[in-house]
């Protein structure tokens, strides 16, 4: 028998609850033990509840009980999570975690202590709810160089996009819709602004290269300067807007990492993924593209990758999982705006024919778009792939030279 | 320093080497040990190679020699493979393989010969190549009731259909634009025939049900009989023609399982993998649907999952991976006739508005489809769903009634 301990009782942590009951007896058979939540920790009360004499108000308790091994922290949030996962590791308990702003801040500091202290610290729910990702960049990484990770990794965004996309409503309306439908949450800025999905890929590229990249080390635009005007202009360009992170390592041994909204082309592996669906390409020197898609969040599949990483603890609590990387550095992430990319701009000008005429002067050729029912003075273009820095500069000077920048989206390689 | 040896030096069998040669630190990294090749077992000689002299013609050899703790076997093929297999795993050495015949024949008295000795019988290369699949499953596992798995898992078939769908080519002339690609082998009865992606199906229904699912107890169809027609009037009815495997549970217990061609609705998340990628889609009761995509075949993609193996074996050398399934039973899989199943018809008659008086007759209401071109005589429809064999029944009968039937493709519910 193990005995476990549940930080958080929200739609995750009550999810986990619900699995660990509902699949006893194959968990039991897995784990090659009885695994029994003793504790649930949280500041509410729930009365009635079928695990209603689980339930703790004291961390300390938890703390202090030299049965609990296993910790399972789903409270979200870096406050108070991070100083009660570290204590947990620092007495001897290993800890599962959904918490991807956790693993994105401190990933490193705390795969170490895990690691001085012989512990597991495992966060497969962290990144793409039920899909299984973590552990399988983990094993393909020995036998593999990833050349490259990029992926739709926020369903909110995602389902605003295609609703957008497929229905041509605006984004206003559509965040509205998925509010009511439950997909976005009242104060959606982490989602709609990219945050979320910054986390995500900072675990990604933290594991795939060894070497922890920090949220605030990325780039990161967001989906709600996207307007159905551009939505258009990439149905015409060919393909749709995607809110996507990637990562890549360069030559130089620095990385380059962004998320953005991407133009990316109907051919795409990633364009086909809809609606609050995630999807994940992990390109390899020897796999080639491995693509994983599944719904990357909500309460089961989320629970369902918590429990298996408990079942591992169970499994490991000798042999530790092999999860590493180090501390990140400064100058490890490549300026974005030095990389080079093709950049779709929308603009507004009062003589399209003097404006062209400027834009081929600061930019070279650009391919035009057109769509049916622009507005009158509205042009579109995809510039050459060039340094940002350079497409930033000539557009600044655009503007002065009456071409009034709309808005700019990233052309992707995916 | 673990030592290991590589028996068969063909295409997987080198990239094995190569791959552990050309990734040797990370592989060290991660396993905590250096892995050597000390043999390759293959009858063959490579004089100039620089693997010269591990190279042995010797089974014994390797068997007799209790430095190796873990023997690679990609050989392919049942014999001797098996017979290798078994003599490894009784004297005390770990097997990894990508041989799927084995697995698919052999998989529960080897996995049983295995646990009993306490030693690591691993196969993720067998099914999806580079795809990590055997793993995600066998972990999701326990958290997750297994509803339905269903895949592309043969990337020659995928590519033939998906040229006669792209391209109108003939099944013939692009099957012999296959094998000059090098996708399809001169024998190419085995993929062509659906027997590649049946023995896949069933080391996948086995891990998910945890009992033995044999090739024989598959109704195995494969796409020699698929033609241009049918492609086009796939294409009329929304979607596309794909070589599926699929597997479920009932609710008595018993398992329906199947590889044949299937129309599969555009908006199916199998429908868009095409050319010689695999697509696998595992629907659990907690995750919903994972979809896992990439190549499933090739030298560096599937060497990369046999080292993950190898990996894996060298850090669970005292606890072993938990892969395990009993031995099957006759009666574990339902007869495919008693499934129900909408199905796809093409036949010629000389009088159509008989005809489809008499097919509404025997079948009831059924969907007429037509084509452009379409040659004199020639009707298609798509029946309701029934149990197969009274569409059987009534399509025998038809036969009878001036109605020739050409072909029938399943309605696939993927």
């Amino acid at each position: 028998m193990v005995e476990i301990a549940v930080m958080g009782y929200g739609t995750v942590g009550s999810g986990v609850v619900e699995v660990l009951d509902k699949h006893a007896d194959s968990i039991a058979g897995r784990a090659k033990e009885q695994i029994r939540v003793k504790y649930i920790l949280d500041l509410r009360d729930f009365p009635g509840s079928p695990y209603e004499r689980s339930f703790t108000k004291s961390f300390d308790a938890i703390l202090n009980d030299p049965d609990v091994h296993i910790v399972v922290e789903v409270m979200g949030g870096l406050h108070p999570a991070f100083d009660y996962v570290k204590k947990c590791l620092e007495n001897g308990k290993s800890v599962v975690t959904s918490n991807k702003e956790l693993v994105a801040a401190k990933g490193a500091e705390l795969l170490e202590l895990a690691q001085k202290n012989n512990l597991n610290f495992l966060f497969e729910a962290s990144v793409g709810g039920g899909i299984p990702i973590i552990r399988p960049i983990s094993q393909c990484l020995a036998a593999n160089d990833v050349v490259e990770i990029a992926g739709i990794l926020n369903g909110t965004t995602n389902f605003i996009l295609t609703k957008m996309i497929r229905e041509k409503t605006t984004f206003d309306d559509t965040l509205a819709l998925a509010q009511k439908l439950g997909y976005a949450e009242r104060n959606p800025a982490a989602d709609v602004e990219g945050m979320d999905a910054c986390r995500k890929i900072c675990i990604l590229a933290s594991l795939a290269y060894g070497k922890h990249v920090y949220p605030e080390q990325v780039h990161t635009e967001g989906i709600s300067q996207i307007r159905l005007e551009d939505v258009e202009y990439a149905d015409v360009w060919g393909g749709v807007i995607k809110l996507i992170g990637q990562v890549k390592m360069m030559d130089s041994g620095k990385i380059q990492v962004i998320v953005c909204p991407m133009f990316l082309s109907r051919d795409s592996q990633l364009a086909n993924v809809d609606d609050v669906f995630n999807g994940i390409l992990v390109r390899g020197d020897s796999t080639g593209d491995v693509v994983f898609y599944g719904k990357g969040a909500g309460k089961f599949p989320t629970a369902s990758a918590v429990v298996a990483d408990v079942i591992d603890c169970v499994k490991h609590f000798k042999a530790r999982k092999y999860l590493y990387w180090d501390e990140g550095s400064p100058d490890y992430v490549e300026d974005y705006l030095e990389n080079h990319v093709a950049m779709y701009v929308r603009a507004v000008t009062e003589d399209e024919t003097l404006a062209f005429k400027n834009i081929e002067n600061q930019l070279g050729a650009v391919d035009r778009l057109t769509r049916k029912g622009s507005k009158p003075g509205e042009i579109a273009f995809v510039t050459k792939k060039s340094p940002e820095k350079e497409i930033r500069k000539a557009l600044e000077a655009l503007s002065g030279l009456g071409v009034q920048i709309q808005n700019t989206i990233r052309i992707g390689e995916v």
